[in-house]
C-alpha cells in the first residue's frame, strides 16, 4: 500500500493541513487561523487524527513552518520556534507536540525550505540540485535543497538579509529592516516598495521606476546566491516577482551583472529556464510539507 | 587491508601529489611545476604508477584543482578545465587522463571544495556540516561541504565574486576584478590590498588603516555566506587572514553586522570557535584531494 503523508504549512496568519501523497493526490485539506501555539497545534493534530480514522494511518508528517525555528534534530531545542515577536510562539515546542501525538517520523523545517523541496520534487525545478527557492513578498526568505537534503546547519538560511550595494544616489530610501536597515529585504521586500513609493506595488504601472530598481536589487541578490550556492535552478515565489515584466527584467539584469563570469549555458543563453516562477504556485507550501514527510519516511525506512 | 588513496592538488603554479590515507599517514609525496596539461598530468600519472609498484594498488584518486572546471559527473565535459586565460589549459580533459590511466574511482573538484572536505574530515571543522572554507590570498575563493557532499550544481561556487556595499567615501579604490570591478574579491583580495595601498600587505604595521577596511569587507562577505549557507563553521585560509589582529577584527565585525539576527550561540557568544584558521594549514589542499578519493571510494563501494 502506498504510504500516506500529512503536511502542515504553518504560516504567521494561517495554517494549512493536508493529507495525501503529492500534487495530484491530496485527499483532505483544511485551513484555520494561527492563534496561540497550543490551540493551533491541537487543531492540526485533531485534523490528522480524524483523517487517520477516515483514510488510514499516516506514515510521516512534514511541518513547514514560519521561522526562526530550530531544524537541527540533534539539538535539545529541535522543533522549537525561536525567540520571535509573534505573541506566545517564542520557544514553543511545536514539533514536539506532533511527535507526542503520533509517534511517527516528523520533518520540521522552514516554509521556504519546504517549498524548495516541493519545487524540486514536483514543480519547476524537477531533477535539479541544488534548488534555490526565494520568496519575495511582505518579507524575503530563501530555502534550498542541496545534495538531496534541505539546507540548514548553524540554524537555517536567512537569505533575505544579505548586504547589497545600495544605490544611494538614485535611491536614498533607508530600507525597512529593523536589524540591518538596507539589507536585501530592507531594500526590496513588498513593504520596502510600499514605503519607498508611498503606494502599494500592485497599483504601479509597468513603466513605474520602481520596477527597474527592484529588478536591480533582486538581480544583485540572485548573483550573490549563484556565486555562493551554485544552484541548478532558481524559483522565484511570493507576490512581487509575479508582477508583469519584472521576471524578464530580473533575468536580463542578473545575466548582465554576472558578465560572462559563470561559464554555464544556463546563465549565458538559457536564463529564461533558469530563473523561473514556481511550478506549484501557491501550493508549494503545503506540498513542501508533504514532500518533507515523504523524505522523513524514506530516511526512516533506511535506518536499521 | 586499509584502502590507499592518491591525491592531487592542482595549482596554477605547482602540482602536489601524495599517496596515503590521511594527515598522519602520507606515504609518498612529490611536487612539480604546472606546465602544459599533457605533460603535467603525465608526471602525476607516472608518480602514482610508481607508487602503486612500491606501496600497492590505489583504491581511488582525488583531484582538487584550480578552476574554473566542470565537476558534474553527468556532463559530457565532466573533468575538463573550462575556458581560462592559463595557456593550454582551456578545455583540457584532465580528469579523463587519470581515468584512462587507472580505471579507478576519480573525484574531481575545486581546490577550495577539497579544502572544505579535508577541514571537515581531519581539520578545524570536524563534525560540522555545512563547512565553509574560504581562502583569501592573491584571489578569493570558497568551497563548502553540505549534507555530506561537496557543493556544486550549476558549475561550482565562485564565492569571491559576490557584490558588497562598497565604502566609496572612505575607499574610492575601484577594485581589481576584471569582470566585476568592486566585487568582494575586487575589493579585498591580496592584489587589491597591494594596489590600493601601494605596498604589499606583509609590510603594513598592525595599526595600518588597511586592516579595519579589510576586516569590514570580509565580515560583510561572511555575513552574506552565513545568511545563505548557514555553515556550522567557517574556516578562513589563504595568506591574508593569517595577519596578526585580523582574525579577531573579522569576528567582531561579523558579529556586529549580524546584530543579533541569527539567534545561535555560535554567533552570539562563541564566535572565536566559529570563524577559525585552518586546522591543516597549508596541507588542506593535498589532504582535500586524499579526502575526496576516500569519499569516491566509499560512494563506489555502495553502488551495486
Amino acid at each position: 500500500m502506498k504510504p500516506l503523508f500529512g503536511g502542515i504549512e504553518g504560516g504567521g496568519t494561517k495554517f494549512v493541513c493536508a493529507v495525501g501523497t503529492g500534487p495530484d493526490d491530496i485527499r483532505a485539506e483544511t485551513r484555520f487561523p494561527t492563534t496561540r501555539p497550543e490551540e493551533t497545534m491541537e487543531r492540526a493534530i485533531d485534523f490528522f487524527k480524524q483523517q487517520e480514522k477516515e483514510l488510514g494511518g499516516l506514515s510521516a508528517i512534514g511541518f513547514a513552518c514560519f521561522g526562526p525555528l530550530n531544524p537541527d534534530p540533534v539539538s535539545p531545542t529541535y522543533g522549537h520556534i525561536l525567540p520571535t515577536p509573534k505573541p506566545g510562539w517564542a520557544n514553543a515546542d511545536v514539533a514536539g507536540a506532533l511527535r507526542s501525538a503520533f509517534g511517527l517520523p516528523i520533518s520540521f523545517d522552514t516554509d521556504v525550505n519546504g517549498a524548495a523541496l516541493a519545487e524540486g520534487r514536483w514543480g519547476a525545478a524537477q531533477g535539479c540540485d541544488p534548488v534555490l527557492y526565494l520568496t519575495i513578498g511582505t518579507g524575503i526568505g530563501g530555502g534550498a535543497l542541496v545534495n538531496g537534503q534541505l539546507l540548514h546547519g548553524l540554524l537555517h538560511p536567512e537569505m533575505g538579509h544579505i548586504s547589497l550595494p545600495h544605490e544611494i544616489a538614485r535611491d536614498p530610501f533607508p530600507g525597512t529592516c529593523p536589524f540591518h536597515g538596507d539589507c536585501f529585504e530592507g531594500l526590496a521586500c513588498g513593504l520596502a516598495l510600499e514605503k519607498r513609493w508611498g503606494a502599494r506595488a500592485e497599483t504601479f504601472g509597468p513603466d513605474h521606476p520602481a520596477w527597474d530598481l527592484e529588478a536591480h536589487y533582486i538581480a544583485l541578490a540572485l548573483a550573490s546566491y549563484i556565486y555562493t550556492l551554485s544552484p541548478q535552478r532558481i524559483v522565484l515565489g511570493g507576490g512581487v516577482p509575479q508582477q508583469p515584466h519584472l521576471m524578464a527584467l530580473i533575468r536580463q539584469k542578473t545575466q548582465a551583472l554576472i558578465n560572462g563570469y559563470v561559464q554555464s549555458a544556463q546563465i549565458l543563453t538559457n536564463i529564461a529556464s533558469y530563473i523561473v516562477p514556481p511550478g506549484l504556485g501557491g501550493r508549494a507550501g503545503v506540498l513542501g510539507a508533504i514532500a518533507m514527510a515523504e523524505q522523513a519516511f524514506l530516511m526512516d525506512s533506511k535506518t536499521p
